[in-house]
């Protein structure tokens, strides 16, 4: 079985996140490390201003950091984080299908570049949901609809598919739908705006169309931070953090493009070295 | 004959000082990198926590920053910064035994542990002095004390010496002192004050002796940074910045360990590219 409790968990494999798990590792915390296969860096053609490795490919760049991190003892695990819960003395993780939990969390997330569906924010908590495996009881015998850009979608939607009353999947982005259940209904257009009554969720419009629903979860490989964790401060659209890169929530901290400009890999690697520290420091004060 | 004239002029070439060239070469400017033979990474036994450099001695972790510095077209200068002097719009520098002038200065010098002979603080620019190219003129004929703590400052003493009227060589440390011209006085013991009448240098202690002067030149490889340019603000001891890195001279950016704690090779990284990346924002605006 895995192991599910560790010291810290960092949310992101970029530059910052491989920063701040290695140097956790080496003041010997335990870390696990959930990511998707995302990322600015993996796009990168190449970088030239990374101090020791020259004119190399962002993919490259990152297969070596990969490599480091599970040497170093880093606990891989390349599922998305759905949902974060400071619970006081620990962080609960929903990543995947399993839920971790972690006396600190260092969120290495990057940007987020996703438009949202016209009503989706509104309706966050109130209809709106990024994470089957928290929400999926509440809409037993209900009728949702599951919005998915991947194809992780999938078996997410088979989980709610077998508790709700009705399942329609709606595709966000063109992905391998196959191994939906059967009960699902495959969905053609695609939703363009999440319709409510100013208190909940009541339907979604998908071309002409309008489809009453109880409920919608929405499955993206990246969920921006703010939905990822509720009550995460930002300040212009970026984490906010102090210079210690603590978040205002209590054992999280932040570092890396998801806090703001400049978006550089040294930078990021710096700034989760640096947020390292300061989680080791709360570590050993508690 | 070399190049005298830069884009900007990088002091220092740990990881601040190669992340910040990096990315100004980058960025197609053209730098000057200025630096000794010391730091604090070249003693570092082996790094673990440096993303993309698994487990590497510090010093290989230099050979290869260095090559890449050299492969992106940085000036390579191995020589230490006597005095460095913002003169509006452009930078002056003395390193080695050169004069160069840059459109802007990062100081990425590291944190130089340095203890200070007593009165020596106290009579800078008062018959104090760390730079023999920039105030040997003024001791024409007189009589100097030379404190050196390194074999290049052989060479400087010998300079002085064909100005000034009498000249005594004091080592702070033990170093090869060979090539030292017949006109040096060659001391025995180290200085342990420099002593003034309150508005000038008038001699130095040695042992239980006491040898009147007009001037003291200190020649040691590494020269504090507010020493090395006068009118920067520390603060706790190290350079004072703001967010930008930028201090609080125009045109006069520092990163990494000068900039204080964490002493970390990552963060001085990550500074120094986002210090570079405001110096080229400087001087984009000019």
């Amino acid at each position: 079985m895995m192991q599910t409790h560790f010291d810290a968990i960092v949310v992101g494999a970029g530059p910052a996140g491989v920063s701040a798990a290695l140097t956790l590792r080496a003041r010997n915390k335990s870390v696990l490390m959930c990511y998707s296969d995302q990322g600015a860096l993996k796009t990168a053609h190449r970088v030239d201003n990374y101090p020791g490795m020259p004119r190399m490919p962002g993919e490259e760049m990152l297969r070596i950091f990969h490599a480091q991190c599970e040497e170093a003892g880093v606990v891989m695990y390349p599922h998305a984080v759905r949902q974060m819960l400071p619970m006081g003395d620990t962080v609960s993780v929903m990543a995947g299908e399993e839920l971790f939990t972690a006396s600190c969390a260092i969120l290495c997330v990057g940007v987020v570049r996703q438009s949202r569906i016209p009503g989706e924010t509104e309706y966050v908590g109130r209809g709106v949901s990024y994470c089957a495996t928290c929400d999926g009881m509440f809409y037993r015998g209900k009728k949702i609809a599951v919005i998915s850009a991947y194809h992780e979608g999938v078996e997410e939607c088979n989980f709610l598919a077998s508790l709700a009353g009705e399942t329609c999947y709606f595709s966000e982005k063109k992905h391998d739908r196959a191994g939906l259940a059967d009960n699902v209904l495959v969905m053609d257009g695609r939703v363009t705006e999440i319709l409510g009554d100013g208190k909940h969720v009541t339907s979604v419009r998908a071309g002409d169309e309008e489809f009453p629903v109880d409920g919608v979860f929405i499955l993206r490989p990246a969920t921006p931070p703010d939905q990822m964790i509720p009550g995460l401060a930002l300040e212009d659209g970026a984490i906010w953090t102090d210079e210690g890169f603590a978040t205002n929530l209590p054992g999280v901290f932040a570092a890396g493009d998801c806090t703001g400009m400049p978006y550089q890999a040294p930078v990021a690697a710096g700034q989760g070295n640096a947020a390292a520290l300061s989680a080791v420091r709360f570590l050993d004060q508690k």
